[in-house]
């Protein structure tokens, strides 16, 4: 008895692990582009020495060598070699409109200051949907002049990225399930000095059984999630709730009111909606029930032409309605966006105070994806240190309790208003200024020790 | 040979420290108040089981119960015993002038608030040369309600206090080389309720040969020194060294000139002089040859009735003068104290930008010294913090390469004046504004890592 227990033990020791039944399939056979095939402009893809290399060419359109083959579930690994400033990418999950216009999911390959490869970038829909300035810890892991391995993971709505073994995205998003694989060449436009660039790919394998087996993670990496309305399991762990349930008014009401505003608001399709005023309809700005001191709150809106709204944040009622905001507006459209001192009404400022900027490291571009598009607003408030994000960019950072705070407040028009930004804990406030904005996803989390 | 050697050694080994040799004597019998005179006031002084117990009267002046005898370089021991809010004091050093009005040097016994028991008061002549705001750390060294053991080192200029082992002040001054010390019940004024407070001493014992040998010090305890125009062995060693040798006009020069302004300045007794405009003159304000970026300046300035000047530091004169400035001022005289926003127009604010206010712990009152008197400004300047300190005070603090600074700037006066604030290091410069205005004691040390 004792010996037949003991070799079941040993037997089971010897037993393959999970991962040796992985069932890697190499999707580039290293001699030639067979199962591939060239999609958008006329960029140059060649096989050389066991790798795929991708030039560029001016005056022609981003160019796209794609699998034959769709995926849904899947993890890619394969090799970039890089030695020039020539965006790139690895397109899945992707599909073409319009006769080899490619969108869907990218693994960005870019060399610019800003170093988000390994970000997730959505080409030709949304734009950056995990950009590095959400994890600028791995805006290093790529090195330009050596071969760089990466890895995609997809499984169901969660896509995660890593580059040679640091985890770049983290992204969880419901629009494509399956598609293609593509290697993008980037257009250069008629920038001769690029013309010549190129792109090396090779190593090619994948896996498409048992994927979830196979995810890795790295817990430290932010995970960033536009389903809509809902929350995912990781968020629910790190204290997240809904705001707003997408349906009701619940945990909501008017300013000074026990009651939601009869007019002025709509809630239809998932979408908190303020409307634009009609000659009979009385506006008003709505608040939360509950208060919040130390948080982070996460809201998606979508500003129609001109429009004007806000979130005001540590509003105390009783006392005045003026607090904090993180602010909404068409800059293109809207009068404000030229008023106050040096930009400070523009959106994503703190509105009068801080003109909004981005902060994050190597990023110039305003990062606002446009009117009738969803735009992500993103405050963090901890022991007096308070952020404003617009679509995962830093755009204003201060501390509320600080002596420039107070000089700051003295000069603008919040002059006189006691206690300005300092109270404790308040309501959050949506602004109703009369013109058409939506929010949904309202998601919030305290964040106290 | 070998063996005397060895027994020479051994005699060493044995033979008593210089601490054995130390002769330690008793100021106080434990008995009666024999040898102790009372000045000033007239709260009561008992012995009560072998202790000194000063008791408040209303309506009395601050009374004092003196050695007869007079001492130079000593270290002093005792222990207190406090339980309500008396503030008390042992003067050292100390002379008394119009028949009872004692004068000098005082360790504080200071139950308020900001808690600075262990600090040096200069009792009837500069008030605070060492607040605690300068050692936060050691404002909890005494406690209420038990026996605090204290001790005092004077030692030639070198003024050290003590509290159950902790260093709470470091300071080197020469207004007085000896005098009595006496234990003084502060004043209560009419103020009923503080009648019959009271505060014990007992175990004196005083060391006064050899002193030198048994100073103990902290390394980590700031020093202040008021010497005139001379450094410290410490400030030496710290790096300091004189932005103006007192007599010359070395290092200075007229701005965007070569030559020190031929009018408007005046050096004498060792005070660098702005003068009043007379008719004929033409006024011009000072800069250092040299530039500074990371730094700490401290001077000491004195104003005259109404009179403005100021500090400008990271001036950059090809592109302009406009630059930070420590503004100096009469506040209750001059009308640009009330100019401005709230307030940021008066002394030891940062110019046109942050009102001045005591920043340091449990700090209410102005530490303003007034018109005539020597107060001193200190600015530190690390990596874009910069603080203003007024007589040791600290009333200023900003961040110039925060997002808040660049909003601030906007706001003010040198909104338009680009990289306001912002360059790496330039001149220190001081105002003519045509108002006489006396400095001394200019340090400066660079803090570079």
């Amino acid at each position: 008895m004792r010996n037949s227990v003991f070799f079941i033990f040993i037997g089971l020791l010897f037993c393959p692990p999970a991962t040796f039944a992985q069932e890697w399939k190499s999707i580039f056979n290293g001699k030639d582009l067979s199962g591939w095939v060239l999609k958008g402009g006329e960029a140059e893809f060649k096989v050389i020495e066991g790798a795929i290399v991708g030039t560029a060419r001016i005056n022609t359109p981003s160019t796209y060598l794609c699998t034959e083959k769709k995926y849904d579930d899947f993890i890619l690994e394969f090799e970039v070699y890089l030695s020039n400033e020539l965006n790139a990418g690895v397109q899945f999950r992707s599909d073409e409109r319009n006769n080899g216009e490619v969108y869907g999911y990218q693994c960005e390959i870019d060399p610019k200051k800003r170093k988000w490869t390994g970000g997730i970038y959505d080409q030709g829909r949304k734009g950056w949907l995990y950009p590095l300035s959400r994890n600028e810890g791995a805006r290093d892991a790529f090195q330009m002049g050596r071969w760089n391995k990466f890895r995609i993971e997809a499984y169901g709505n969660q896509l995660n990225t890593y580059v040679n073994g640091t985890q770049c995205s983290r992204l969880v998003d419901d629009q494509s399930s399956d598609g293609f694989i593509g290697l993008q060449v980037h257009s250069i436009g008629d920038r001769n000095k690029k013309e010549g660039y190129s792109v090396k790919w090779k190593n090619f394998i994948i896996l498409s059984k048992e994927v979830d087996k196979h995810i890795k993670l790295d817990p430290n990496v932010s995970e960033i999630s536009y389903l809509k309305n809902e929350l995912t399991d990781r968020e629910k762990k790190n204290g997240f709730r809904l705001l707003w349930d997408g349906v009701t008014t619940e945990g909501w009401r008017g300013v000074r009111s026990n009651e939601f505003p009869a007019q002025g608001w709509k809630i239809e399709e998932g979408m908190l909606t303020v409307l634009a005023d009609e000659a009979n309809s009385k506006g008003e700005h709505i608040v939360t029930m509950d208060q919040f001191g130390n948080f982070e709150l996460v809201l998606d809106f979508r500003v129609t032409k001109g429009a004007n709204s806000g979130i005001r944040y540590f509003v105390n009622e009783e006392r005045t309605v003026s607090a904090c905001e993180y602010q909404i507006l068409d800059d293109k459209k809207h009068p404000d966006a030229s008023k106050g001192t040096n930009g400070n009404r523009k959106l994503a400022s703190l509105y009068d105070l801080v003109p909004a900027e981005p902060l994050s490291s190597g990023v110039k571009k305003d990062p606002f994806k446009g009117v009738g598009k969803w735009n992500r607003a993103t405050i963090v408030s901890k022991d007096g240190k308070v952020e404003h994000w617009l679509n995962n960019v830093k755009m204003v950072e201060y501390d509320r309790y600080s002596q420039m705070f107070e000089a700051l407040v003295l000069y603008s028009k919040y002059s006189g208003h006691e206690n300005f930004g300092r109270w404790d804990a308040g309501s959050i406030m949506l602004h109703d200024h009369h013109d058409e904005v939506s929010f949904r996803s309202i998601k919030i989390r305290e964040l106290n020790d």
